[in-house]
């Protein structure tokens, strides 16, 4: 009996790849960066090495590392481990199967890293959003010819297991939408801004003391971490790596606190998204902020939370929400992918058997029709809304609803003229108002006498 | 080099299981049950065939299905199909490579069928929740004895790959707790009872009317659906099965309209959850109506959709919510499956690779702690609050707030007498009430002669 089945098993295993023979050996690590994440990841290790092996078969052993600063306290114990100064090192150490990449940047060594690595015959996990995003046609074609896999879930969302989720979770279905709230920092100051009703530049220096965003914000707030990892979600959505330099980018800096106000009384909320999707022009992928319906799944994520929603044929619509940064959420995804090595189970860069495909570009912004918010400062004074809704009918632009509000307080009280007196109006546009045509009118409705301000244009997303 | 790098390349497989080594031959399928879910299953299957051949490498092809009924009309075409009357004899088929069985039911031919095919040495993908959570041991056995997975996605949560993010995606993480809104029919009646006011009884005709509910609807709203799912969830995220007979089960038959109301004044909604914790006393394990915040994630889930939290030392909060129903969804988690068998991709049952744990009991509900809602209508007349305060006192049960409402406006036009009218008495306990001393409690007083009705106490939860 045992025999027989022991022949039909053997002969399965061939076709179908039942479980996977892996050995039992311990999966050696080698860490380069040990900053707070590559911290947090040795920490996890540590802490969890008798689950990790329970439920891997394996014990998942860090054998070496590399980082700048020998001295420094992180917090972890690296007596008995391999130091190196040179991370390059790591790839010619025999006793290390696995290289972990936690340096960071699309450049410099991190690249030349990951690169020798996977030459090298040695997998890789990294949570390097940069590097994937710029160079994931490159490294797929690395990974491919050299049979190893490069695994990176902690590339997009942190903690949030996205990337398994699109590229076997959600494999069966052809995606049709893919994005989501992609970046902690700028959801943390919308977040506060419509809250409190305090400017961003207050909110910013606030979020700088806390701890929740950079020195140098300008990667989180101007819109790239957010577009690095849209890029990566498309990519893997699509089945084809996306170029990231066509990716719109929009930041959140031009956001006033009277746009959270607007924005709530037209039943909205305003959210940084990111969001990819396929149409007849091709596809589209960008990073804007957006008003969504305030019903909408997506507009109850706040604070730091991230959210990735992706939508199938057959599966509908689906969202993870959960932490996008911080140590332990991110030692969780780059683990994670540890895990799946240790188990067998490597996947493609971007999820596809085929040959690498090439990149495609995202098309150009100003080929697609949306709904827009457009907010003015303007002159409280007879022919004003003429002149402005003038414009938008020249460029065969239709408004849904129009907001006119009164001066504020302080500019009733003074002493100026009625004139000199200045008032915001709100526009809402038809759902699908042609990008370019709406951009030209801007420009134009920016350039009238009586609209004092730069105009806020925010586009109005269904996500 | 190449040849160097080929050297390299094939230790590195034997240590690191790099990239699987899988067929590229077609996988055969072989499905029983051709209801809803298998036709989607088929359709599915047929209309993205290209898709998942780029995926995975292979042709993902249907070869044979059985069903009860050979001439009715499916919507799908089965001809050039092996068609068999009996399921089992799918196992016997030599060109069927892998058994899909979506026949449902705990006994009878779906376990035999499943038992059989492991026995061969065929991998099973199943939807079957019920199976999983009865026989999810004796099923794991088999499963690592024949070395064949048996593979069950679509059995929690319809499309939301939840399975795969407990086992896979947060594998790294020692999950403290597990659980979510696991049964669409009873999301949807409590949704529409909270924004109509309509009793349960009209709610679940209504949506008996509109497909959402069954004839029979007992095993959506009493419970056991719910149950089923959470004790696969529990299993995943604790490595070991859980006893089914022990999780405690409670459906949402007895929640008035009223109950919705009193809730929302009070800063909550109710909703029905599976939740699982490890406590000091053991696993906890529950499905029941709950008070939860109105601002807590899982409140915002309505209607039809299913939603899955956990909650891990290192990753935090992580919440998925999708349909958790209907044919497109679950024939997306059946073929995800079947994905990852075709890429070579196979978990043991419970995501261990020890030997198979035994199943662990929950703990019985009397031993928990929470805070409860308590509704009762009561004689509007001096006295009563004094004798239900009383029993609580003496079951050292201490009150957070009490709502007292004024007699409903039928009672108080009508000409009956001011002892004789009866007004609803809403009491909250606090958090660390006990729960045996709460049901002992609410016995006596459900014995006072001054309430009227049978007491409707509800559990406080903020997942």
């Amino acid at each position: 009996m045992v025999s027989l089945h022991l022949l039909s098993l053997l002969i399965n295993l061939l076709k179908v790849g039942a479980y996977n023979i892996v050995s039992s050996s311990p999966l050696r690590l080698g860490i380069a960066g040990l900053g707070t994440v590559g911290a947090g990841v040795v920490r996890l290790l540590c802490e969890h090495a008798d689950l990790l092996k329970t439920r891997t078969g394996r014990l998942l052993q860090v054998v070496a590392v590399s980082a700048r600063d020998r001295t420094r306290d992180r917090g972890i114990d690296v007596t008995g481990l391999q130091w190196y100064d040179n991370a390059l090192d790591l790839v010619q150490d025999s006793n290390v199967d696995v290289i972990v990449e936690l340096i960071g940047g699309a450049e410099g060594v991190a690249r030349t890293l990951v690169e020798k690595a996977l030459k090298a015959g040695k997998p890789v996990v990294t949570a390097n959003k940069a590097l994937i995003a710029l160079h994931g046609y490159e490294l797929a074609m690395l990974s491919a010819d050299y049979q190893v896999p490069l695994l990176f879930e902690a590339a997009v969302a942190g903690g949030i297991p996205a990337i398994k989720t699109v590229r076997e979770g959600l494999a069966a279905d052809r995606l049709l939408r893919i994005g989501g709230i992609l970046n902690g920092t700028c959801n943390h100051i919308l977040t506060v801004m419509r809250k409190t009703g305090q400017e961003f530049s207050t909110v910013l220096k606030e979020a700088q003391d806390l701890g929740y965003a950079e020195a140098d914000p300008s990667t989180d707030i101007d819109g790239l971490d957010a577009a690095h990892k849209l890029t990566i979600l498309a990519g893997l959505a699509f089945g084809r790596p996306v170029a990231f330099d066509s990716v719109y980018v929009e930041g959140i800096r031009h956001i006033a606190a009277q746009d959270h106000i607007f924005a709530q009384h037209l039943g909205y909320r305003i959210k940084l998204l990111g969001l990819a999707r396929k149409t007849q022009n091709g596809l589209q992928a960008h990073v804007i902020p957006c008003l969504i319906p305030q019903y909408a799944p997506l507009a109850q994520v706040d604070g730091v939370f991230n959210a990735v929603i992706a939508e199938g044929e057959f599966v509908g619509r689906i969202m993870i929400e959960g932490r996008g940064a911080g140590a332990g959420p991110t030692a969780s995804a780059v683990t994670a992918d540890l895990v799946d090595i240790a188990r067998g189970h490597a996947m493609t860069l971007w999820g596809v058997q085929s040959e690498v495909p090439e990149p495609v570009r995202a098309c150009p912004i100003s080929t697609g029709e949306a709904a827009f918010y457009l907010r003015l400062q303007v002159e409280d004074r007879p022919g004003v809304i003429a002149d402005i809704t003038a414009v938008l009918r020249d460029y065969g632009i239709s408004l849904q609803s129009m907001l006119q509000y009164p001066a504020e307080k302080e500019t009733l009280s003074s002493a100026e003229s009625y004139a000199s007196s200045y008032v915001p109006l709100v526009l809402m546009t038809h759902h699908l108002t042609s990008e370019s045509a709406m951009q030209a009118a801007v420009a134009q409705i920016g350039a009238l006498r009586v609209v004092t301000d730069t105009p806020v244009m925010i586009r109005i997303e269904t996500p």
